[in-house]
């Protein structure tokens, strides 16, 4: 059997929220272990912008987001926090009035006085193609994010699609790689219109192939992809050559296993106070995006905001016998000295 | 009679939230005029903390006062909001149920259909002396603040108080004047103890006076300082030569005229709803320090989110029949022609 961790606090969700929660929490001497499903912190900062500049972080005129979550892995550096990365909580039993009980899809086992879900959007999932036989082909061939655009060089790639990923993704790989051809259901795109403009004219001059139609089927063996089976509008079936193929038909992003914890849910979204950003259940609290209540909007900053107010919720039901003095970071020696600077 | 300015929203207070009111108006379409009583932008962070760092604004590690201010300053320069420094607003007049005017000490006067109040503590006042006649002589040779250390060259100059604000000028004003003398109640300082020690050992050289006791009386004409009466430990009255004085008493908060402006107050804070940030006035809002609800917490950051908050509402009152399209500066080409990178 695994050990138990036993701990003040779960953070579900390494985005941001969730790591700037640690910041405030460990202001107030509570440590955390952080859950989150992706292998990385920093959330969709990390998974679907990382390069992207964000412009609204206030002092931050602009940052991307790995800035962004390079700076708060900075800035949390003095806590400790203990990541659990590549896990989603599968289950949250109650022990007693006191703490729950988490269970991780890899068994990880938590004990904790308090939960705090930051998780976002919920978990991400590319929404797949209906492609029969698509599985058989994820590990090796079919791809739903770039990672690195030096894994697909010189190799002869399908893109799926017509929103802006899939025509990004088509402009930018096409001098990386030995053949682009991007296939689309209908000839018209919702992408920007520039980026159509521009995929149009490599059409026109050859570098790329615009296909009209939707894939039935995938052929290879041991999943590694030969070719795409088509339908195309008219009726006919054609296939198009590929060794890797990127379907972008958007991401979904589902609440997963945290809908089953009892939490009262409101359009799939959690519902707080505006004190101590606490769910339905006592002593389990939601911050950032997951969360609503009148007004709310679904920034990064209102996140910090409601992470900080939760953590001196989380203290006093932590430590109900412990005066909390609010301190400044700017005039306290004891928090200066927390944070490694004094 | 002035040109009467009309605008949409006047910010009241160009501290940090203040500032970033700004930004997040500005990114709706809304133009800010900003009223500040201090000669410079960034509130308390610029005034009393400048060079100390922050270490709890999310996203940056480590930040000074004057840092961050410089940051929000670049990261609102888009927006082009007016600021009218070293102006107080007086007085708030009703305009019909869809505007106010607002009318500073120094006669400027604006008609607007929303008002943020974002005044952290209130205007800043120097604590006064308890010396009588201590007013005839404020505009000519007594000073609560060192705007400029060469308009005391060659003077001979008396400083009063025990703390960092009294040692730091008694240390800084040495070289430039003509002599100067150091006045406490009592052989006791509260700076800081190096601070101390330096002052001493000037004592010692015999480049500055120190003396116990504390003013009673100013003697002069026409406001021109030419000696305090002093009041020693020991009951010994004695008169310290000088042609300025310069009181570090502390700094007090005072609310100010805006006590006046028939807005509920609640122990010298501004209640808010946690929705809107409005205050019981419709179309008059509060943010950051000045305001209470339940769980706030005097931070930066909290004042940020309020300031994204409140201007959805502003522009909901500013522009009824404007529908908001909720968007992200990540991804909305339109905010970032706003903010001149697209």
């Amino acid at each position: 059997m695994t050990d138990i961790i036993k701990t003040d606090v779960v953070i579900v969700g390494a985005g941001p929220c969730g790591l700037f929660a640690v910041f405030e929490l460990g202001l107030l001497d509570i440590k955390a272990h952080v859950i989150d499903i992706l292998d990385k912190v920093g959330g969709q900062c990390a998974e679907l912008y990382p390069e992207k500049p964000i412009y609204d972080i206030p002092g931050l005129p602009e940052v991307t987001g790995q800035g962004l979550t390079d700076n708060l892995l900075a800035q949390i550096k003095p806590f400790g926090a203990e990541f659990h990365l590549n896990e989603q909580v599968d289950t949250l039993e109650r022990l007693g009035e006191d703490g729950f009980r988490l269970t991780t899809n890899a068994g990880t086992v938590f004990e904790t006085k308090a939960v705090v879900i930051a998780a976002g959007g919920g978990s991400f999932q590319p929404k797949k193609p209906p492609i029969s036989n698509v599985d058989e082909f994820e590990k090796e061939s079919v791809f739903y994010s770039v990672r690195k655009m030096e894994a697909f060089r010189d190799k002869n790639v399908l893109i799926v699609g017509g929103g802006d990923s899939a025509l990004d993704w088509t402009l930018n790989l096409t001098p990386v790689c030995g053949k682009v051809t991007l296939l689309h259901r209908r000839d018209d795109f919702r992408a920007a219109p520039d980026s159509v403009n521009k995929m149009r004219a490599l059409v026109a001059e050859g570098r790329i192939d615009l296909k009209i139609g939707q894939v039935t089927e995938l052929k290879g063996t041991d999943g590694k992809l030969e070719a795409a089976t088509v339908k195309g509008n008219d009726g006919e079936i054609f296939d198009i050559e590929a060794e890797a193929m990127l379907p972008f038909f958007g991401l979904t992003m589902k609440l997963g296993p945290l809908a089953e914890w009892g939490i009262h849910l409101h359009e799939n979204l959690i519902p707080v106070d505006t004190e101590k950003f606490e769910t339905s259940e006592p002593g389990i609290y939601a911050i950032g995006d997951i969360n609503t209540y009148p007004g709310k909007l679904k920034l990064i900053l209102s996140g910090f905001h409601e992470a900080a107010l939760m953590s001196q919720a989380v203290a006093r039901r932590v430590n109900p016998d412990k005066r909390i003095v609010f301190q400044y970071t700017t005039s306290s020696t004891s928090l200066q000295k927390k944070l490694g600077v004094a």
